[in-house]
């Protein structure tokens, strides 16, 4: 099958490239990128130094060839475009029968005026809003497959709803007073150099940012809402880990009167049974990052504490794989039908 | 003024050496360590090389080697063991005339039961509880001065406490439903080498810890209570970061109706006036814990999610500093009478 | 093809796990841990968590279970035990018709009397040395195929002999003088806890361990003096880097009298052509250790000091891939006439 | 004394700033920055938040507000800005009675030509090199003393030369084959931002730079020639090294024949009998950079290798601190009249 990034200089774009190039269905034809067009991409990437060679034949022709022109005849697409620059682009691919997975920020929220409020442009394309799905496999893998647009989520969203939607959809949670803090591997910032990413001021570091305004808030709480039955607000609060990868979310929430541990636990146990990316830790055995470094897995515990009644859950993925390149594959296999984890099968690295 | 530390080999224990060997009014003669008695101090810590030839004349005497024999005529005697080790000695040396600072656990509860109840072990000295004081210079500096036995804190208790007195104390926040989700770097774990602390397992990581059972939660509640006139019981979460040093503590609270964040601010600013260690940064600049690297500042900030209406404050420290053994210099110099920033001078490192 | 791993519990093993359970051709059926029998896998190390259930059907009937028994029949035997502990029992596995590949140091100094010098130990068992080949692919692979016996290289001198074997065998570089100036990422130490390896000591910190007395000095100088056609010797100093992994070795050699810095090139570029594995860089773009981050690629580059005539040059590795566990495998997919990159097609993680 | 800073913003003037302000002699009163004239220090970097409140009278008149316009009427003024910047406005200052302390490089050099090859620029003012001292107190002590225009040492070299100068003057080293590999911490690339010092490039990474072509080359061959009473070169190989600080240089070096181990150790021994920054480490103790962290003190350790007949010696320095503002301050100290140490006492932070 032939598929093309555009945006694959960033690091969800080199990811993709990483993960694609061990994809025994996938044939990368077609590398887009409006900064570095003309440059190969084994130069600039030394760590993909001699793919082109291994590789297949189309991918050998352009010899990895960073391209700004028309995107070429594919049957996939992958968009990993900062907001704001990929959905102006989309209906013309859609239209050549071109499916599309936006790694970009642009299809995941329903609502376009929620989008204007949060990210200070107006949307380039509000009626393919109804065409898109938001794609979390293990949450929404129905109405993912068949479809031909996919908004893959952001990143704290993702580890945030695998460990809220199944126990909101069973009313085992109060809808208020959801409090999420998060923390981050430097990574997630992007490939920009900029003073507040720049080594010597984030390494020994840890700092919260975005308090109270971060963008991934309103696709938090319009997933969670439509798990709960209606519209809730969460407090959302992200944090920068002096590391590369990795995202934990640490999540507060009240129970429902009456609502055990056991039965969070019993609930996510169910709602998981059989999923290979998702693992609800033995009790006791919280979430670390880099259980996750590297690979699409996903890694979730709770408790209640006996003395306060409030649950407390950790969810913790890598922000590059489950939460971007690696869940935008998954959701590739999904709607190409493909066996959903094709070429994710690896586990993290450790150490 | 002849000083004392034991427990000299640990982490607070260097840390104390590092500031006091710059302390104008301080003659260090004695250090104590039952594991390395009989080492001379600066062969087993490089950084310290050529230290006793700098130091004063009964410090060059014993060449810094470390004893563990009776504890000498000192002044003042800094106690930096683990907790259950300091307490059923202290009466002796109060006996003796000499001031004790203790950094480890053992007279921070004021009820020898909750004490029993979260550290597993009978209280060696109860009746000596009502003479310590909880040294906080800036929130109980009027029943710090005067007294000979200081229950110097825990590091997530001081950042935490810093935050929250002063606002529970004017009735600005509500009791319920205090969330506290703490990081902290590594230093913290102590010099013992384990495999939750190995280089390999802990770097490019990130992970909760101790959740819903970490020893400073009662500490924490205790102040807090105090503070808020009624029992109070709070969530507190501690996470490791991959650095050396530094807490952040992220604080979640209700605010009583009507309560604007101008309120809280200005609540800060008229306690905070004049000190010296603690600094409430200008709107929008929130808290890093490098901004506190090797120093015994303290930085803080907060906003009002207006969303949700939930307070959200951070507080920054570094742990082994103000968190530790500055604030225990702090409470020496207090209680001897020696301006409070004697020897504490020294601003953070950056980068 | 059935196949075991012996010490599966250290950072070796677990690589082997991590590679091995991506590996088309290879069922895993024996996990053995002297130190941790009876403990479950993937319950010991979450990132496999659920591995049983995704891999074949002898590897599920044991469940992971870490085992210390006999090792049952297989075709193939990863020893990754320290050095010492293999060789005594390689004989027996030998006669069962097991192929083994031991990642320790017991097969690969073909003199036991300098093994027992650096080593300090007698070789448990001298009369196998002549049947152990020495296994880096790209520069032994005609000795290897066909082994039954492989001692897998240590990780700095797999990352000196890429850069200089091909250079002394065709005579461009002198015997005198090389100087290998080594850093290493901490995973090298292994999983033991100690001070050394503590996070707290390591972190932020850059230092040099084993001067003139590191056990890859023996290794590497075998092998140089065998391509060099004479003995020789070199200084080898290796420091520790406050990373997880990577290796990079600075090279510095005097040329052969009219020899330029083209020469050395185009003997590389002849010696290395067609390998998937090892990448001359282009001209002025010199090796990081994270171009090979968890992968088996290697990364070379040199120049000749205009002003001093010397040749330096640089080669890095990911020390537990193409330094260990990786080039283990590749071993075994050339012994078992697998093609050599099965298994191992995954390029560095970046960032 | 009245001080000011010119590129008070960049590391090295933050760093000024840091141990300028614990300094009792010294009266800060003036804070230049092209790049952020007008912006109020202690706003910028919340490290040093209430600063002007804790600083001298004339200090807080200003507010630390940092200026552009022309220097004021100073004692002494340090320069920290790139190369080429400083040399041309350096005659008005001198004229004016203003010591000067440049921590660039446009005095390091004497022959204005070979600034001219390296640097690529005309010197501004070559007629002043000869006025110039290279300032590294403990080489060049005598020098230095009663100087008005000091040449502040690069770090490199500071590390190198505290090792070979006193070795080479006393013709216990040969001159030929000297090889410098070393390392050091980002903190080194200054604080603009790049993709070169992006934390996602350069975290979890080392590797070489500048191979044969690094700047502080002709600095270190121009000492090290002097030393040793004729002309040299060296081979040196800077690397980058994924923590904030430190520099840590591994050298090679041939000795003199006849020459043992002991006789240098001798030499080192006697040359820096009585210096308080400068500490030879007992046999078999290597310097580890953290040793450093923070402080003025440098560490060095070196032994011959039996086998190879090689002296290997390395230094280890904090690049900051002896390898930029701390080394400024000593000079400073020196040319002032002030006991060499003031301001200077603290020691590395550990952990």
């Amino acid at each position: 099958m032939k598929v093309g990034i555009i945006g694959a200089t960033g690091y969800t774009g080199q990811e993709l490239v990483r993960l694609l190039q061990n994809h025994p269905e996938v044939e990368l034809t077609y590398l887009g990128s409006s900064s570095n067009a003309g440059a190969v991409y084994e130069e600039m990437f030394p760590q993909f130094s001699g793919l082109s060679s291994s590789l297949g034949k189309s991918f050998r022709q352009n010899a990895l060839k960073l391209d700004n022109e028309e995107v070429p005849d594919l049957e996939l697409l992958f968009c990993a475009l900062p907001h704001g620059l990929t959905a102006g682009r989309t209906a013309v691919w859609l239209d050549r029968g071109i499916k599309v997975i936006d790694l970009g920020a642009d299809f995941r929220l329903k609502d376009p005026a929620v989008y204007e409020t949060w990210y200070k442009v107006h949307h380039p394309a509000p009626q393919l809003l109804p065409e898109a799905v938001y794609g979390i496999p293990e949450l929404y893998r129905k109405e993912i497959v068949g479809k031909k647009l996919v908004a893959n989520p952001g990143c704290y969203p993702t580890a945030t709803l695998l460990a809220l939607v199944p126990l909101l959809k069973k009313g085992l949670l109060q809808k208020d007073g959801l409090i999420i803090d998060a923390k981050s591997g430097v990574s997630g910032a992007g490939r920009s150099a900029t003073l507040g990413t720049h080594f010597s001021e984030v390494n020994e570091n840890f700092k919260p940012y975005g308090v109270a305004s971060h963008r991934h808030t309103p696709e938090i709480e319009q997933q969670l809402s439509e798990a709960a039955g209606a519209q809730l607000m969460v407090n959302f609060t992200p944090h920068l880990v002096p590391m590369l990868r990795g995202i934990l979310a640490t999540i507060y929430a009240q129970v429902t009167p009456g609502v055990e541990e056991g039965d969070l636990r019993a609930c996510w146990q169910a709602f998981y049974e059989g999923e290979e990316f998702v693992h609800i830790l033995p009790q006791g055995i919280w979430p670390q990052t880099k259980f996750a470094l590297g690979s699409n897995h996903a890694f979730l515990q709770l408790t209640i504490d006996p003395r306060t009644g409030r649950a407390i859950l950790a969810s913790a993925i890598d922000n590059l794989v489950k939460g971007a390149s690696g869940q935008a594959i998954q959701n590739m296999n999904l709607i190409c039908g493909f066996p959903e984890n094709t070429g994710l099968k690896m586990r993290g690295l450790w150490p």
